[in-house]
Order: C-alpha cells, then structure tokens, then sequence
C-alpha cells in the first residue's frame, strides 16, 4: 500500500492520481493517556490498520492527489536516525583520497556512526523548507528513508528487514558549519518524509532503486541505492547495536554525491523508484 | 514543589521524606488520539496540574520516600538537548591549552553546537543504568537539567527563564569513542533524569548551585553551576535560534570537570543543591 497523510490529518491510500480517503480505518488506533506511548501508534498497529483499509476502501471517498496538502507519514517518530556518509562517490566527494579500498569505507562510517535529527524538524512535502542561518550555506540531501515496524535490538542484518515497515523519501537539510550534524540538521522543517509510506509488502527489496533529487529543474543528485556502503539491513543491525529501535523510529539511510546549495525560492524535485516524487519549496524562516 | 513520578506511573508530591501520591490530579491532562502532540503532556499542563495538586494534596495518601522506584520526572521529551564542553575546568580537561582568554572559550561551545540525545535513552533514578559496548569505556557526566515550560522559537536570553518549567538532576552516560556523541550518548538507560522535578518558582535562580557525583562513595565531579560557561538562559538562547523548543524538552547544561570511567556493580550518588540527591546503579546489558 501507498499510504499518505494529508489534509487536517487526514489518512490516504494513494492509487495513481486519486487518494482515497480511509480516515475512518484510524478508528482501529487507541487512544491514550499519559504517559505517552514512545513509538508511533499507527506504525506501531499497521497490520491491524491496513486490514481495516482494505475493508472499507471500496466505500471510500475519493479527492485527487494533485491537490492534497501532503503531511509527514509518520507523525510521531520516536527518533529520526541518520547515516553521515553513506555512499561511495560522496564518500569520494569528502576524503582526500578517492583510493581508499572496501574494508576502510566500511570503517569510515562505522567510525562516523549515526547521528540523530530532531522529531520537531520533521514536516510533509507540502509544507516546505522554511530556511535558517542565510549567512551561512543550507544545502540539500536526498536519502532513501526506511521507517522501524516493530521494536528490536541487537538486531542480526539477516533479520533486519522483518522489522521495517516502509519506505519514503527523506531529505535531510543541513546548515553547513562545524557544529555536531544533530544540530545543524534539525531546524523545524529540515527533515521531509514524503510523498508517503510505501509499505514494505509493496517494495521487498529496497536494495538498487535509483533516487534522484532536481533543484529549480536541474539535476543535482542522482544516484542508486545500490551504491550505499551500509544497506538498509546493515543500517539497523548497527544502529541496534546502540539503541532499542521502535515503530515509528525513521532511518534516513544517507545521501549520494551532488549535494549543493539552497536559496529561498527553490523548488526542489525528489524521486525515487518504487516510492514515488514529491516537489518541496523552499523559503526564509 | 517537589514532583516526582513513581512506581506504576503515579505522580507525587515529595515532602521531606514521604511522598504524596497525587495521581489522581492527573484527570487535568486530556486523552490522545494518533496523532499525538509533540510535547510532553504534563509539562504543558504543569500550571493546571499545580493547582489541582494544591486542591488535593491534604487528602492525598502518603508513602515512604525511600521505598518508591522513582521514575523520570519528565515521560515524554520531544528533544533532549545536551551541551558538550561548558564549564571552564572540563573545557581545560579536554584543550591542549589552558590559558585561551574568554571569548575563545563561547566560541568553543558555540562552535561546537549543542547535541541531541534519543528519547529511547531517558530512564528515572531507579531504573539504573545498563552499560553496553563493555570492550571500550563508559563514562559519567552528572549535569543540572533545564526542563523547558512552554513553546518557543528565537528566545532572547532576558526572557529565556520565563520558558523553564523546572529543574531535575541529568546524567549523561557517554560511550568514548570516535563516533557522532548523538550515537554513543543514546543506549538505553544512558539518560538519566530524577530524582524529580523541582519547579521553577521553587528554584528562582539556578546559576550558583553546588552539584557533585560520587561513585562508590568517592566523590568525582564537584563543581558549581557559576562556572558554566553559558549558562540556562544562554542555553536556551542558542538552542532556540536553531531549532523551537515545547513543553517537555530537556536541556542538559554539560559537564564539569572530572569525568571518569563506569563499570558494572558501580553506585553512583549524584546531587545538585535545591533539588536532592538520588542514588544510580550499573550494571551490564
């Protein structure tokens, strides 16, 4: 299923041009007291939920996609976790050396580790990238996005991709600048999740999708997952050599070369196969 | 007052050395449906639930303080914020040159930015802490916490108290090691709050409070909050420059001096003036 958020939180099931609006299938989601639950409830119960979709699709109500106001996929992601350098030619963009062999690009991003984005700075597609810090370079990064279906730890990577729900397209806006990456990312809106949820019933392999990401019309990252130099399952067995990872929790799995400037004004463009696209503007803060 | 959350999730009020169990004050706070806010709920009801505490407190029954398992006193963080070298002694641990004149002590932290912990992390004083990666080592950092009170964005440091909602003990458990701090600072149980909430108008002023942490019934870290290099309202100054701050996010304000390493079957004993002292085990995962 392509699942989407929209409206005044409104849930979606994507199909071609048309969204079919399943808001009532939220019914099946408890509702909760404090204190909280740490994961996100509809990740957390997507099972029970898709099955209540496909219940009552038929009946559903039908607007168009064009007009949607796209919302995050996931509304309350316990922590956004994300891969620093992650592919072979962005590797290559950032050392000295280009000639490094295998083993030490490996050791380059288990070195780096994982750094974490604030939930706060997560938005949808339709809100678009509200800019900080002019005085300084913003720049934009396209990442496949993998989002935690059940709770693990110490996960084994031949295990891992039973505990992901889904896919999306992440961007990972950065302030460029010698602070810690967990601040200098996580300014409100400078984490999209969109279009939507691909739920991994509908994409089992995630592992040679292209990804591509166009500024004002002009190809600025183009790339296949294929190139990542820890995939998605190794991603979650590192991150769980950490940390307990949650439904809701939200890896962006790292960007390819191209990576560039943005200015108020932008339009961006950012695809990948198997997902989708989604155009996000940019503007001052 | 005094608040703290214990045992199967109930709210007290801490008097000496009983504590009031005052859950029944937490009918204030609303019920959730998906999808849930992005901030603590009891944090952004604290006026509300203090009022209805007041009504309540006289008849409320009482249970022995030293019995009660002492939970976080904050549930549900959207950001746990952490500031890395903030006082001048641990600042001179840590730089080659000790004699570097004030201003180039703020850029030092203003350079090197604030971090963010996973909210996976977050454990009360009795929940102890459960060390991983046993091959490298685990060190304490005892810290005053900055719980924040209400919404905001670009806070100019005069009016950054009127957006604190109180004050706890932080310990900020750091795996050493290469890695992004926003990794290694993030296993489970590596954060800890407690052991309650002491409400700004108890603690007016927070910028000359002795803290200390002892292990093993040797003292370690022994400092006071005068020499943090920026201070609370500094803190919430730049955090809130980058990115906005809700009820319930958690700034711990760093470490001083005195840093040192954690093994299993170790029992730390951490205190701040104006607020307590709370004892932390550890133990292996």
């Amino acid at each position: 299923m392509k699942l989407c958020r929209f409206g005044n939180n409104q849930l979606g099931l994507v199909e071609g041009t048309q969204i079919r609006d399943v808001s009532a299938a939220l019914d099946v989601l408890p509702s909760h007291r404090y204190p909280l639950p740490g994961h996100d409830p509809l990740i957390a119960h997507l099972g029970e939920l898709m099955a209540r979709i496909d219940a009552i699709k038929e009946q559903a109500p039908t607007v168009p996609l064009a007009g949607a106001q796209l919302l995050s996929p996931v509304a309350n992601p316990g922590k956004i976790i994300a891969a620093p350098v992650n592919y072979v030619k962005h590797l290559q963009e950032v050392l000295d050396d280009p000639n490094l062999h295998h083993e030490m690009r490996i050791n380059h991003i288990q070195r780096a580790g994982l750094f974490l984005k604030a939930p706060s700075s997560l938005v949808g597609a339709d809100a678009g990238i509200a800019l900080r810090k002019l005085d300084r370079r913003n720049d934009h990064e396209v990442e496949l996005a993998v989002v935690i279906g059940k709770q693990g730890n110490n996960i084994r990577r031949e295990d891992a991709l039973d505990y992901v729900a889904g896919y999306c397209i992440g961007l990972d806006i950065t302030i460029r600048g010698p602070e810690e990456r967990s601040l200098r990312k996580s300014p409100d809106s400078y984490t999209v999740l969109g279009p939507w949820l691909v739920t991994a019933d509908e994409l089992p392999d995630a592992s040679s999708l292209d990804l591509e990401l166009s500024v004002n019309g002009e190809t600025r990252q183009q790339a296949n997952t294929s190139d990542l130099i820890l995939g998605v399952a190794e991603l979650i067995e590192f991150a769980s050599s950490f940390y307990t990872l949650h439904p809701g929790d939200v890896i962006i799995t790292g960007t390819p070369e191209g990576v560039g400037p943005l200015v108020p004004g932008d339009v961006m463009k950012a695809s990948i196969e198997g997902i989708g696209s989604m155009q996000v503007n940019v503007r001052a803060a």
